[in-house]
């Protein structure tokens, strides 16, 4: 007798990953349903507000980042720069640029270096550079196949046996649990402050670690994630200052998922690095040894790509033997999709004003920025105006991530049907209506309270009014 | 004081990777200076015959495939059908089947379901269907990020412990052990019959597993590579037959690594899935329990495309709760590149005779095919008549693997250089040369024997008569 379940890699068996889970197949298959015809659902379409997948839904790509796209995967079609001008109406900046990257790409068919095509790492230190500020290398800029592979990477480096501990916060993107889990490291919880439209807490922060210190734990790494998934926070410098101090104070590397990063809809956007070097600037001498990994993606954002799986980090004093360990483990699954990677340098190196294309791309961008903002907006006040639900403001991300108050009635009927209270109210939600969103358990959430995640990513208004419906019969239903 | 070598994971540390290791970023190096000017080394270009990697040296791209990119990648040149037709010269097929990819697809910019896009997992089985001439189901296909993530997941779900041991080859394709030792699990290496065009010696694979039992070892998966990495053999049925008998007895996982499948110059390619299902056919009830993974790319033969990351694996008698875990760890993941799982559609389903695309598409192909097998013969030649040079007949992939008799004076020099003897010599001809191979110790090689692994990728006979040319005088210098 083969493989079993009992005797695979447990720590596979036991990895969880709710985002991809039940009620997400259960989702599909409603869709397919739905797909043949079924008429006997009590909806007409399914709405994956579990994920933020933009482009599944409202979400158009950008039209300067395709047509360069189309260039790159047919070159062929630079010998007819006429139709592509006149025929096709793309601008003479699109031709350029795709030119320059297959200069320096060549095929996108071919492997690049495994760390990424030097030309595109330039110009994503560029693009931090004006970000932030303060210069950034290419020497330390990976390009990788998501935010994902890069925090797999970090981690695989970092994680040194089951007594390391990673810091990371509660609720948190299940990636980071699911991949501590496979690499038999040990998470070490802190709580964010959801009063604080779920801010960091210092004091949190530093009970965690010493939590984790009594555990016997070789704490090394903090875990950011800003803007928040899932909370939809976006962090105040305060907050930021003082997650480096601490780090700095306790030789931890920071790892800050910055892949919402412009996703920002209330203050802006601060980042690890460039709040780090202002730190450094400061008190010189005081953050020398600080080390930083900070990741971004094209997936989100007004760029929403995420069927490119491309993605870069930065590191930030790393010690070096240590850095030619990330670029081993990187070389042995050779490379980043190489489209993907010239994704990364579209985001990072968009049309600038006055050039050709620039008119059309702003148009665009401000338009998926404000239709995202409006529906936020529009989602919150839907949350707001719910019996028993309670929502922080939607500061940045995708994402809101609402306070449920069930009834024990409720509680009761979940325990009935073998659920968690949250996952009997996301699973009945989606029953009800076609919407998929995932239980705060799949991300952690404080004893006692219940949660869901939703992105506001879908078009329209006729859904949030399924929800607000749903939400009333249940209550009614078990009070 | 934060992360240092002696307290990553030493695992990472560990693990080796010889095709991107210190020749290759050599190799970069050398590829730098020309590009910056330097006239100071003694060749004018860098071969990177070190690497499987078609379109960085002479393969094109297929037409049809890069024209159906194109539109995948700008849907927006549907509306003007008439330009592309009539304008850029695509075929009414190429159209047809970009419509057919995005209704399926819709945005490459979207995360497709974890295990892929289902349409293109149903051409997946047709294609395996029509190859080996019975049924596949898509419900066991898994569209990965090219083959590596394939075993990347497989290796991580099969490996539980220190205690594991998995067959492999040796020679071998160095992720094997890479990922191994990331997994901690323990290789049980068998010699390929160098003798017998690197075929598989089923009594070298008896004492191999009866001494990984012996060791205290849980061997539960044999490793094939067929046509061979690095060795370029071709096995003949019997082989396989072996293998599948064997893995029968002692309940082995078999793992086929067939990405070399259409690059067969001797005989043809039997797929383990094809003989496995004659031999279930033959003797009834007799095999119903072996357990098969099968790994394909669109990285190598005619398609050769590397960059876009594409492949997929498919499972053939699994557990299904094991199966669950396989999902389970692909969905962390979200999902391969979908311009590559695109790739993947149009490998497996390229135009047919009577299409109109066809006559290029054929013409393209079978270009690249005789390209290759005449650099292989031309690369063979030479190899036989260098002195202390010996090589099987190339029959298949894309690589030739030459043993090399040194004397006692090269293997001194090596030692002063403190390298090993084949390390060396790849060094010594690369710095002469501009030719990147790797040695035979990269992938394991008898002890006492010395090779090194090189692609025939490189267009023209020029740097063939290098390689002469280097040999002579390397074998002159240590006479």
């Amino acid at each position: 007798m083969g493989l079993t379940v009992d005797t695979i890699n447990q720590r596979v068996r036991n990895a969880e990953y709710a985002v991809r889970g039940e009620l997400a197949v259960k989702s599909e298959e409603y869709r397919a349903r739905l797909a043949k015809g079924d008429k006997s659902l009590p909806f007409d379409q399914v709405i994956s507000a579990n994920i933020g997948n933009p482009q599944q839904l409202d979400q158009k790509p950008l039209t300067f980042f395709r047509q360069v796209l189309s260039i790159l995967e047919n070159p062929l079609l630079l010998e007819k720069e006429d139709v592509l001008i006149n025929g096709l109406g793309y601008q003479t900046d699109v031709i350029a640029r795709a030119k320059k990257l297959l200069a320096s790409v060549g095929s996108v068919g071919a492997y690049s270096a495994s760390n990424g095509v030097p030309v595109i790492k330039e110009s994503v230190a560029k693009f931090i550079e004006e970000r932030d500020g303060f210069p950034a290398d290419p020497a330390h800029i990976y390009l990788s196949t998501g935010a994902s592979s890069g925090v797999n990477t970090l981690l695989n480096v970092i994680c040194a046996s089951k007594q390391t501990g990673i810091m990371i916060p509660i609720p948190q993107y299940p990636l980071y649990t699911a991949s501590l889990a496979l690499l038999d490291a040990t998470p070490v919880p802190y709580y964010l402050d959801e009063a604080k439209n779920w801010g960091t807490d210092l004091d949190t922060i530093r009970k965690s670690y010493e939590k984790g210190k009594a555990d016997g734990l070789d704490v090394r790494c903090v875990v950011i994630i800003n803007p928040g998934n899932p909370t939809g926070s976006s962090l105040p410098e305060a907050d930021i200052r003082a997650v480096i101090d601490f780090a700095n104070e306790k030789d931890l590397l920071v790892m800050a998922d910055e892949v919402y990063q412009t996703n920002v809809f209330v203050g802006k956007f601060h980042s690890f690095k460039s709040v780090l070097r202002r730190m450094q600037q400061e008190s010189p001498g005081k953050y020398d040894k600080v080390q930083l990994a900070s990741l971004h993606s094209v997936s989100k954002g007004m760029v929403g790509e995420c069927g490119h799986r491309g993605g870069y980090f930065e590191l930030v004093g790393l010690d070096p033997e240590v850095e030619a360990n990330v670029y081993k483990f990187v070389s042995i699954m050779l490379c980043a999709p190489v489209v993907g990677q010239c994704m990364v340098e579209l985001m990072v190196n968009p049309p600038r004003a006055g050039e050709p294309s620039f008119a059309l791309y702003d148009k665009e961008y401000k338009g998926i920025f404000d239709g995202l903002q409006e529906r936020a907006t529009a989602l919150h006040k839907a949350f707001s105006e719910m019996e028993g639900v309670s929502c922080a403001q939607p500061q940045g991300s995708m994402y809101l991530f609402p306070t449920i108050t069930l009834s024990q009635k409720a509680v009761d009927a979940a325990k009935a049907d073998g659920r968690k209270a949250d996952e009997f109210y996301a699973m009945e939600l989606l029953k009800a209506t076609g919407i998929c969103v995932i239980p705060g358990s799949g991300f952690g959430q404080v004893e006692g309270t219940l949660h869901f995640r939703t992105t506001f990513l879908a078009p329209g208004t006729e859904w949030v009014g399924s929800i607000v419906k749903f939400h009333k019969e249940f209550m009614d239903k078990y009070r």
